[in-house]
Parts: C-alpha cells; sequence; structure tokens
C-alpha cells in the first residue's frame, strides 16, 4: 500500500464538494445592501448607533429556533426594529422590511469571477456538488437561477454544516473521507469539520466574513488543507501538470 | 417473468416513504391553534370576517417567494394583519405574531394514535424512510424531537412533492417504482405523484384538510392506490398474512 499523499495536487478525489454562498456567488452582499435599506427605514425613527450590535444579538438568539437563511433573517430585522424603536415602528415600515426580505430571496444570482472557467476546467475530471447551508426552497432556487447547474451532479442543502453533516453525507455517496475534497469560504463550516473527518479543504476567503462565520483558527501548518485566491485555482492545482 | 402484481399486499417493496406532517404527527392543528391566537390578537383593531380568505391569498402570493413552512408563513400572517387592519397594527402585536411563530417552531411533537404501533412492525421487514415537504431546519428538528428516529432509515426534506422530486430520490436510491409505496394524508403531495411514477400509494386521510392540499381526484378505482384509516393498516395490510 502507497503512503497517504502529504500534498492535496497528489491526492486522489471521488467527489469535491463546493460551497455555495460566497463562493460559487456573491451572497453577503445582499445583507449588507439590506441593511443599508433597513438604516433608511429605520432612521425615521430613532438613532442607530448600536443597530449592528442588536441586530447581532437578536439573529443569535434566533438562529437556534429559525436556522439560517433569509427568512428568519427577516424576522429577525423585524425584531429588531421594533426594539431599536422601542415599539414606534409602524406597520409600513414592517412592511418595507418584509419587502427587503422578498427582494432577497428572488433577487438575480451575482457569480463570482472565473467561477466558470474553474467549473469547466474540473467538470470533465470529477464528480462535483454542491454542498450548501440554509433554506432549501431559497438555495434549490438560487442554484435553479445561477446557471452552474449542469456543471454539476447535484445540489446538497444542510441545515448545519458540521462533523456529522459531512460523514453522512458522504457515507451515503460512499466516498471515503480521504477522497473527498471540500472548497469554501468559511473555515469553521467547509474547512475545520472535513479536516476532522480526515478528507481535504481547499479555502478560498471571500473579502468580507459574516461575523457567524468568524473563526480564530490558522490552518496554514495543515497539510490537508490550503488557502487559495480563487476558485479557478482549484483545477490549477490539481490538474496542473497532467 | 411473473405478472405485475395487482394488489399492494402481493407487492414487494424495497423502500417505503412515510410522510410526516399529519401523518406521523400532528401539524394543521397546530396552525389552526395559532390562528386562534392571531385572530385574538388581530380582534383589538378590526372585523376579522374576511381574515380567513385575505390569509390565505397572501399564503399562495408567498408561497411562490418562501416555500412552505414556519417562518414564510408567520411573514404571511404578519402582511395580512398590516392588510387586515388597515395598517393601524401596533409593534406589539407584529411582536405577539413573530412570538407564535416561535411557538409553532419549537413546540411540542404530538404523534397520531397508533404510529409507534405501526413502525414496530413494519420496521423488522422494511426499509423506511420519512419524506416530508417544507423547511429543512423545522422538518429535522421535528423529527429528532418526535422519538422516532430509529425506527427509520434517513429523512428526506424536499422542497416540493411532485414526479420529478420522487424519480430523483428513487434514482438516488436505486429503488424501482413498482417497488416503492409512499404513505401519507395528502393526495396531491403523497400519492398522485407517486402512482404517476408507477409506484404505490396509501393514503391515510388527516380529519382536516390544509386549504392548499384540496383535491378533486378520487383513487378509489386505481389499482396500485388504497385509502385506510390508519397508520397500523398499513403492516396490517402488507404483513396480513405473511
Amino acid at each position: 500500500m502507497p503512503d497517504a499523499p502529504l500534498n492535496i495536487a497528489d491526492a486522489s478525489f471521488d467527489l469535491i464538494g463546493i460551497d455555495g454562498d460566497d463562493t460559487l456567488w456573491h451572497d453577503i452582499g445582499n445583507y449588507n445592501l439590506t441593511e443599508e435599506k433597513y438604516r433608511t427605514i429605520l432612521s425615521a425613527y430613532c438613532d442607530l448607533e448600536n443597530m449592528g450590535d442588536i441586530l447581532l444579538k437578536t439573529e443569535r438568539k434566533n438562529l437556534k429556533i429559525f436556522g439560517f437563511g433569509v427568512k428568519g433573517y427577516t424576522l429577525s430585522l423585524i425584531e429588531t426594529a421594533i426594539e431599536i424603536t422601542n415599539g414606534q415602528i409602524k406597520a409600513e415600515g414592517i412592511q418595507q422590511i418584509i419587502d427587503l426580505g422578498k427582494e432577497m430571496m428572488s433577487g438575480s444570482i451575482d457569480i463570482l469571477d472565473n467561477v466558470i472557467e474553474a467549473l469547466e476546467l474540473l467538470r470533465p475530471s470529477y464528480k462535483i456538488i454542491v454542498i450548501t447551508k440554509g433554506d432549501l426552497f431559497h438555495q434549490e432556487a438560487k442554484f435553479a437561477r445561477s446557471g452552474l447547474t449542469h456543471f454539476f451532479d447535484g445540489l446538497e442543502v444542510v441545515s448545519n454544516k458540521d462533523v456529522q453533516t459531512y460523514g453522512a453525507l458522504l457515507s451515503r455517496y460512499k466516498i471515503a473521507p480521504e477522497n473527498f475534497l471540500m472548497v469554501g469560504n468559511s473555515l469553521p463550516s467547509d474547512i475545520l469539520p472535513v479536516l476532522e473527518l480526515g478528507a481535504w479543504g481547499v479555502h478560498i476567503p471571500y473579502h468580507t466574513v459574516w461575523e457567524m462565520e468568524h473563526s480564530d483558527k490558522d490552518i496554514s501548518d495543515i497539510s490537508r488543507a490550503v488557502t487559495l485566491d480563487n476558485l479557478v485555482d482549484v483545477p490549477n492545482l490539481l490538474l496542473g501538470d497532467k
């Protein structure tokens, strides 16, 4: 039996999982844009200095009840608006917030640079699926509207990206962890749990990190993980010398 | 090759799918209870004679944007409240509506009569999964809290129960339609699409039907479908003479 490969370029992958939000398409920017419009709605009522902190606190609390996704986020926006305006927000303002949520649910999908080039290079050599966290209905809709479906063998929407979830998914696909590569922008969601399973990870940081996805971990000394700038560097790394 | 079985008791099943809401556990009752409390909140503001129609109209419109589930339903409750009170509802009332949604998300799971007995009888002879529609996070939470997980080989949460969804699921499980039985309370979601695929269906009507799941179809003359009173009649039918 040969030694296990120490280098990602020498590993052999039966399945590549790629994250959706902020790895294939822009996402956090939509939240930031929504929050700008939200501030405009609320600015008629009160000072917004602590708005970000109150919203984050509400989101954290509600995440346990509602899970990830735009619908729970919209409910958190409404609760925060009630709290921060001391109950003075009018029904009209609440409706405007719901309309912001609807805009997010049905907005256009803005694919990141070089994603199509990367997928065109990877597609002939690998089985590839999207593994994305959040709201089933919304993630399916985004995937369908992305124009990327023909590059993938499937879409897996999960409610949480933890070791158990990845483990169950790999055993359903009958893939050994050492033959699985996960690519994504979030260390705690896309990289750390798959490394714990014995799989490989490519971290492609997005220029903004969601507060809820911050991590102090450093993967620079882990041999089964690598940090790259752009999705197109994945085929360059894996297929570079083939 | 033997003739295809004409009778469900003679068919051989490699997989049984069972619906969750109102098949394994009570669900629509929670919506009805929520709507009673909702009426109490709104009754301070206006006449509620047309409330049901306006809510249903809002739900239908929002279903295309938000999909099925409690979070979208809660947003529809808020929109309906704004409309029906002509914008007079106060922030306090909106917060009470959000709290109703939170109650629904985290409420206890009320298992239907004879479900456990039925699953105990079926479990030794069949591979069984729950196939349920709606919000991924909420359905996973309900399944986990139901105390029924050990009876099942898995949970599949789907955004829509149509022919395409069931077809994709069966091919992922490598099950031929003629060896698949779906059990559920909804004709349009649980029975009609699987019959169209060539699979078998057991319809177990719940005493209340959600407006969105009404169907005028009659399955009494379809040989691959049968209507039973209770889930425990399924093992009685399948295992009765074995």
